[in-house]
């Protein structure tokens, strides 16, 4: 059993230097451990005799030494993040304050919290389901607009609403089986079997609906891997730097945001593209002429987004149709979004785009001068912003959910199968409850010690 | 001029992965750029309209999406901070977001702080002086126990109190004298010259006991430095090792505490020693035998203190007391506590200790095992404990104070020269209004622009 007896404190900012750093304190001791830490300005009150909301200027000692001026901020139960009593300490913005200010709280009874203790507390003391606290786990993450987007909604409740409702449609089927089988030998039939079938077959729609949409939210979380592939001097890298100029992010210079991959990463209106690394784009480009390189020809597969790039020069119309086959045969059958580019239109002379009537959807552009890389950028993301709207508020993001909803369409699929076959209402009953269960552990209503424990363990401390 | 009268916002927690971080809004318009962001949960009330010191949860938008769920703590003029009206916003530990957020109060009015200009504006709306202000800037870069003590007390006023009195006398004395002057061909004598000499002097002997507290404030603030000196074979890194083994600093593993030396930084009983770089160390070690390396000589004559370690089962006395006489002429006229450590008693077989009875003061002790190390750190803390218990509030740490000290001294030391010669009154006078104005730059009753850019361009941003 997870234990919340006990008062946990943690710093709830970034280590490093700033203005100030926050401490947090939360559980039923949290506002008598304050009282024993804090000396508040003008005023004997003790922290439970002052309002919910209420934000208190004072000093903390360490015996006769002050140890900083501070500011407490006091949450009352129920209406603080953890659902217990809070106080958060707003400090001078130093690591050894925070320190010393921690130290002193778990002399004084607290104890360091584990990492997603506090959203742990959230969600045990009913404030938020697991999908929303792992929602506010990916907002902190969140590097996009796109991931942004997603993992708001998700904290919002997202999903969980209509997870709820397909649910507890399950609980309904299991519940009258298994009522049947209480009766089984009077013989009396509760559910009408067809009625049954035919509610499964929609319940399974919906889940197969959710999980496609994972598709989609997982691209968009950890952003989209797109290759530029073509043959050398074809102006790939010019290319990979005009859309680097055009990088919409607006958090590219803060450090600690960028991921510790080898590969670019450039936010275009508001959605994350992941380049494949410049080392592996040269094998790449190469590997598209001379076919062979199976780890990155694995990488070219993988892409959402193949751009071929060529040389409007240097390319005739009948060569330029040998290389696309080429790269047709190369992709197989994974059917990125192929954007074809001819490149260094600033050279041309007279009119000699002409030459590629015969080849739809060519993108004429000069990456060198930045002419038309909006419309290649309008091409790159086009197929995600519409998905995006479409997805509203039902879009999975979470591999541990993904994985959820896929043991749960097995469990139906049992059903369908069972009720097909005319197999014994216990069976069904079984594997109705077996989907039932998949899907609670993603929100939570069915959880393990273990389940809490590998989510929250992800988590930074002080959440 | 210093514009005040635009409002301003900053991230006010270290950039980076946390569970919250805080925006900072100050200025005269922070509350009604902040409801044009800010969607309070059940309310309709303006932020003016709340109390002082109070919390509120909400949402922030932008246009239909959601940027985050936030927490907004409102400060009213002139209970805050910076002494204006103050609104903190407590979003979700993203530097995305927080980006987001920063981008929406400056697109509705506000505009990005500089480094400093929250508590700058604190200084000029009164809310502090300027040593105060200096202190703030302190308090977060402290890292021992000692620097945080000091910051800790000049920005709670430390000598600005001091300073104010000193100043008040000397503006009375010129007056005094001015006054002389305006009745000069009256020949009136206002200023007793006998009892205003002893007056100047008394103030010269206040000024030059701060510049001397300087020297220890700085050491405290930087860290000690101190030199392991030795023959090669003492064991001078095992006993560096063994001083790191008791450091009993609290902050040394979090990331961005550390300075960006090559010295090993140690602290010991909440005092930071900054031992000099192995590779130096090494240097010196060697220097200290064969005279002749400048550099590290100057650095070894810069050391507050130096261990002298030998090997008390290879060494005579004689050789030792030979020893401390090359040390003694190394050092010249600079005295730094020389400890004497006769290292490895662990080896020793039969009362060999006695045969260094004609020299005082050693530390008999094995680093190897960590014997009597505890007795090395008390006489490494000793003198820098009674130091700090005996400077009291009025410890100058800042060498922009230690100048304007110097100078006021210098002229100080005009004004008694004149008094001594019996210059004329308008030449005492002038010295005397130097003297005031060298002391009014540290609190900031003098200041100019420069010198308030020049101090806060040193703070963070959101400071």
């Amino acid at each position: 059993m997870i234990l919340t007896n006990q008062t946990i404190c943690a710093p709830a900012t970034p280590p490093g230097t700033g203005a100030i750093s926050v401490v947090r304190v939360s559980g039923k001791n949290a506002f008598a451990i304050t009282d024993k830490v804090f000396r508040k300005k003008n005023s004997g009150k003790k922290i439970s005799e002052l309002l919910s909301h209420s934000v208190h200027f004072g000093n903390i000692p360490d015996g006769d030494e002050l140890i900083d001026e501070v500011l407490v901020s006091v949450f009352k139960s129920p209406h603080s993040y953890t659902g217990e009593d809070v106080v958060e300490i707003s400090c001078h913005g130093s690591a050894f304050i925070v320190q010393k200010i921690l130290n002193l709280l778990i002399r004084n009874g607290a104890r360091a919290a584990e990492p997603g203790e506090f959203t742990m507390r959230a969600f045990i003391n009913g404030k938020m389901d697991l999908s929303q606290a792992e929602g506010v786990a990916d907002i902190i993450a969140s590097d996009s607009e796109a991931s942004l987007r997603l993992a708001m909604q998700q904290m919002r409740g997202g999903y969980s609403a209509e997870l709820k409702k397909l649910r507890d449609e399950l609980i309904r089927f299991a519940s009258l089986l298994e009522l049947e089988l209480d009766f089984s030998e009077e013989d009396v039939e509760f559910a009408d079997r067809s009625m049954l079938l035919e509610s499964v077959q929609n319940l399974k729609f919906k889940v197969q609906s959710l999980m496609k949409s994972f598709e989609l939210g997982n691209v968009l979380k950890k952003g989209i891997p797109v290759v530029i592939a073509g043959k050398p001097n074809a102006g790939k890298s010019t290319l990979l730097n005009a859309l680097l100029r055009e990088d919409r992010a607006i958090v590219s210079h803060i450090p600690g945001t960028t991921r510790d991959t080898v590969e670019e990463e450039i936010t275009l209106d508001g959605i994350l593209f992941r380049f494949i690394d410049t080392a592996g784009l040269r094998q790449t480009m190469d590997a598209v002429e001379s076919i062979g390189v199976s780890r990155t020809l694995e990488k070219v597969k993988q892409c959402k987004t193949l751009i071929y790039l060529f040389d409007v020069n240097e390319t005739t119309a009948v060569e330029l149709q040998n290389e696309i086959a080429d790269i047709e045969k190369i992709l197989g059958n994974s059917k990125p979004n192929l954007i074809l580019c001819g490149n260094k239109t600033d050279l041309v002379k007279n009119g000699m785009e002409n030459k590629f009537q015969s080849i739809e959807n060519i993108y004429f552009i000069s990456a060198k001068n930045q002419t038309h890389i909006d419309l290649v950028i309008t091409e790159l993301t086009a197929p995600f912003v519409s998905g995006i709207k479409n997805a509203g508020n039902a879009t999975v993001t979470n591999a541990r959910h993904y994985e959820a909803l896929l043991r749960a369409d097995e469990s139906l699929s049992k059903v369908i199968g069972g009720l097909a076959s005319k197999t014994t209402n216990d069976f069904i009953a079984t594997d109705l409850r077996h989907a039932m269960n998949y899907l609670g552990t993603i929100t939570g209503e069915i959880t393990t010690d273990d389940l809490l424990k590998s989510i929250f363990e992800k988590f930074c401390i002080g959440k």
